[in-house]
């Protein structure tokens, strides 16, 4: 496994990749990988001859009062699990090296971003598509991987490849869970362990939501109400929103009648925690996501 | 020569160049090609192995009380001039084809903007850079050509190049010119005769420009002033702006004593002209521009 943290370097690499004609699978990250990064490098592994896995804390995601500063970091901890897991290349540049001064030029995301989790963090997925635009540049990516924990940004990739005519290809994968149902994030760390425990009835509340769903009930008023109302008995926790809208589209919708997304957001005194499931109408899971 | 009016296509034929490590080269234009386009198309047979001329009237790029309607357009004669300069596809599609619903994200230029004729073009160079992200990726090009004759068009490139991680060379090309002086332009053809004359007069007051740098003047107000006077002269249109920034990255300077560019732009009755020139501090022009 090589690590690189210049772009001159990452790009020499990649161009030389390509014209050997390999398929380069790339899983961006922010590091301090838990096993919601490892099953999307171990699905890239699978899928690509060369695995690029970027670890990278991007300030223009994070606004001004958010926790960019004290997001957990461990550099050495990183690069061993990606041993582990058979990563080929580690792309980890400093902040100077991604923005040497400031940029004249950003992707601006109009569609899909003043719902969810982009309502209360004005300007996060233009930091985002900005960054992944220029790592699909160094990388030279064939395939692109995202967890669907935040659905909301693979929703937000999905047209920005869509959009902006990247080949990359978007594999969405599914969330990985503690034996709780507990959504892994690398925010979890800020949990006491009685949060922890609690916050398990998040998965709890979208499974509840799901069987309503398989019971017939299509309208996202009433099911949103009886989530919250399931979810507030569980959790001491504020309940920053439970929404419902179709998938991928984030459009609001008054019946069920195609693809959606039931999406939770949690706040704890030290972590936001979001959490969601996509359904189809008759409330099955889906077998390809986008 | 083969003429492509689908992505798909485009993005099939450039795949497999790659594949057979093809140079491609890429002119991109809005057609009504002229000398000036015949130019960057010699420029790019020169450097590349094969060559893609774009013609695309990019609607995002033109304000609403702008003359995207009116723009001249003549399909049959642009193919006739691609043929006989050797081009190897012609990218033409529709708007429909490159803007099938309204896109979800675009590009936002934040510098050398505000100045020259973006100043008077609000999201001008938005919408050039959204395109041109859109056609680096279509054409998958290494290389880039651009006239002079939009000197802050190519100062904008440059930045959405390097900013974005683009692995594009750009390459820009000197402004060609009409026996008088007049630059080339598609838009040449709104003037009267009359009207055309005297606007060989703008590069005779770009000369002026240069030589009163080049016999020692380094005061921008100065060198502006006294332009202004020997154009007002000249010409009876209105005169836009007469303006000295540094080059590429335009910003107002006090004194010349680095590489600046002196640009002018003059309305006509149906048509508005801009020309200007890139000089090295001691007036002389430099050996490459940016």
């Amino acid at each position: 496994m090589k690590i690189v943290r210049s772009i001159s370097e990452m790009e020499a690499l990649t161009t030389h990749l390509k014209e050997k004609d390999k398929r380069i699978g790339f899983v961006p990250t922010m590091g301090y990988l838990h096993d919601g990064h490892t099953q999307l490098i171990d699905k890239c592994n699978e899928k690509s001859d060369v695995t690029i896995l970027s670890i990278f804390v991007n300030p223009l995601q994070f606004g001004p009062n958010e926790d960019f500063e004290r997001y957990p970091r461990d550099e050495k901890r990183d690069i061993e699990i990606a041993k582990q897991h058979q990563v080929d290349y580690i792309f980890m540049p400093s902040k100077e090296e991604m923005y040497p001064n400031e940029s004249s030029v950003k992707l601006y995301v109009k569609d899909r971003v003043n719902v969810l989790c982009g309502k209360s963090r004005l300007g996060h997925f233009d930091g985002v598509a900005t960054v992944l635009a220029k790592l699909f540049h160094i990388t030279k990516c064939d395939l692109v991987f995202f967890g669907l924990k935040d659905a909301q940004q693979v929703a937000v990739v999905k047209g920005l490849i869509d959009d902006m005519n990247f080949t990359v290809e978007l594999i969405p994968v599914e969330t990985v869970r503690e034996k709780s149902g507990l959504a892994r994030s690398s925010r979890n760390v800020y949990l006491s362990e009685l949060e922890k425990n609690e916050a398990s009835a998040i998965f709890g509340s979208l499974n509840y939501a799901k069987k309503l769903m398989f019971d017939g009930e299509n309208n996202p008023v009433i099911i949103k109400r009886k989530v919250t109302e399931f979810l507030e008995a569980k959790i001491k926790a504020d309940i920053e929103y439970i929404e419902i809208y179709n998938y991928p589209a984030l459009k609001e919708i008054e019946v069920i009648n195609e693809r959606i997304i039931i999406a939770i957001a949690v706040q704890y005194k030290n972590a936001r925690l979001i959490d969601n499931i996509i359904l189809d109408k008759d409330g099955n899971l889906p077998h390809s996501f986008i």
